[in-house]
């Protein structure tokens, strides 16, 4: 087992994974990390953590590896590849995996975990960064509950709810890829809207405020929506990020023969977002897409609608 | 102005118009008003009201009358039509418009209604007839200010909320315009999700209780899927309603040249459901529109998948 059982490994720096090694260490676990940027590195250590030159490295002495990357074969590869956390992680150590994927990929890494004796949380998160840096964040978890117990102390440092949602690995995926179908229509739906109504001549702040107190308000029209007011596109959550989920959702859709019109239709919005050179810029730049074709001008854009 | 300063006429006797005429009861108003179906009228004299044969009849003694009719063309009929209202209204009364129309079509009716020395308010109106009848409706109103002035009786006994968006029509008919987009593509998006959670396995109790404390919830997905889960599909508000809705939307799209993907997209899905033999069922019925198609069954649905 090493000689901890309260040091958690972080893989995958970005602003989720430093705000959640923050929130492990303001818990007083021992966190050390591991990215390919060395910027993020030096955050790291900063923070309080210590930097690994690789995932094997970084779990030499943990009893959690929290893998922060953007999709399954990123989460295989620092697990499984070469340099990965299964080659040195202590049996009975417990793996949670965060990147949105297909439940048949969560099915398919639990079981290459399960062979390395690891155990393994199918553990997507939900929240933002912020949330993430304050130990608030939403987990939609399932897996069997000796990896539940042991992934205890961590769950506790990172999130304010933990959903727990079955035994079995793929549940929380499957959870997380309904919740990401509805928030990147949801989206794409107020990008949608609120350009229509600057089309209509409308004062779109008043429409903030009466479509947010009505029947047609969503958590992410509410959210994202003041972006577009401020002509704010700094990116809390990326265009590419919703393009890189919806395509999940529409891989799924191809694999089940299960039809999904409104994700498929979002998904497009997001990749002509993405096309327009706006993939990493914040999410709600859906709305700066629309306006820039129909010739509108959003706050904080360019006369004559170029973005 | 004929006797009474405080008869108001509703015509429309739906649920939402008899919500709303119980409402003016309650505060105190003499209500007259008129219906094509004869069970409605007999609702109206049994709530305290007095039923007449026509717009033209029900108004003679009205300060305000509100037109309660699904569309632009029904509203305009009420009013201008053979037997309407404008015929014998007295000038300085008000109308308050509550259909959901384009723009464009308030601004006429609110020129037809000042040339026959009528006031107008454009009054779209959310809420629902559980609402309606508990004066507890949202108003998105827009028009002059005398208008207001003269409407404040009504406005006062039916909502709890009223938007004063604007000295103009159209710019109610605007607000209530883009809210429907917004919860139209809501709906749509909510029972694709449930339905795709039931393919994936999912309890889809707990999908609801999940979600809708998560950044994927919307309005209409807290609203309507507990009628999924129920499956209970009795009519608060019709397939067709939405059909027509966002078919205003579409209508506006391709007159001002602005492209609504998400919302042509939900139309669609609505416009299916109305063709697979729905459309008098509540609006949730995508849900099993979609179940249908894909062979699952959702509760309440025959097994196979039929409807």
């Amino acid at each position: 087992m090493g000689t901890g059982t309260d040091t958690a490994a972080v893989i995958g720096l970005g602003s989720m994974g430093l705000g959640m090694a923050s929130s492990l260490i303001r818990a007083g676990l021992a966190v050390t990390g591991c990215d390919i940027d060395d910027k993020a590195m030096h955050a790291l250590t900063a923070a309080g953590g210590r930097a690994c030159a690789n995932p094997a490295e970084a779990v030499r002495d943990a009893m959690a590896v929290l893998t922060v990357v953007v999709n399954a074969a990123q989460t295989e590869l620092v697990l499984f590849g070469s340099g990965g956390a299964a080659a040195t992680m202590a049996p009975g150590g417990v793996i949670l995996s965060s990147a949105t994927m297909a439940p048949a990929d969560a099915r398919r890494l639990a079981q290459r975990a399960a062979d390395a004796g690891l155990l393994y949380l199918d553990a997507p998160i939900s929240g933002g960064s912020t949330r993430a840096g304050t130990g608030e964040l939403t987990v939609m978890a399932s897996g069997a509950p000796a990896a539940f117990d042991r992934a205890a102390p961590v769950l506790e440092a990172i999130a304010q709810t933990v959903y727990r949602l079955g035994d079995e690995a793929g549940i929380g995926a499957s959870f997380k890829i309904v919740n990401q179908l509805l928030a990147g229509v949801h989206i794409a739906a107020a990008c949608e809207a609120i350009t229509l109504a600057h089309r209509l001549g409308l004062d779109i702040a008043r429409v903030y405020e009466v479509i947010s107190a009505s029947a047609g308000n969503s958590w992410m029209f509410e959210n994202r929506i003041p972006h577009v007011l401020a002509g704010d596109y700094t990116p809390r959550s990326a265009v590419d990020i919703f393009a890189k989920d919806l395509g999940i959702v529409a891989d799924i859709g191809r694999d089940r023969k299960f039809p999904m019109p409104m994700a498929a239709n979002a998904l497009q919005l997001f990749l002509m977002t993405s096309a327009a050179g706006m993939g990493r810029d914040d999410d709600a730049s859906v709305a700066r897409m629309i306006a820039s074709v129909t010739g509108l001008d959003l706050p904080g854009m360019k006369p004559g609608g170029t973005v």
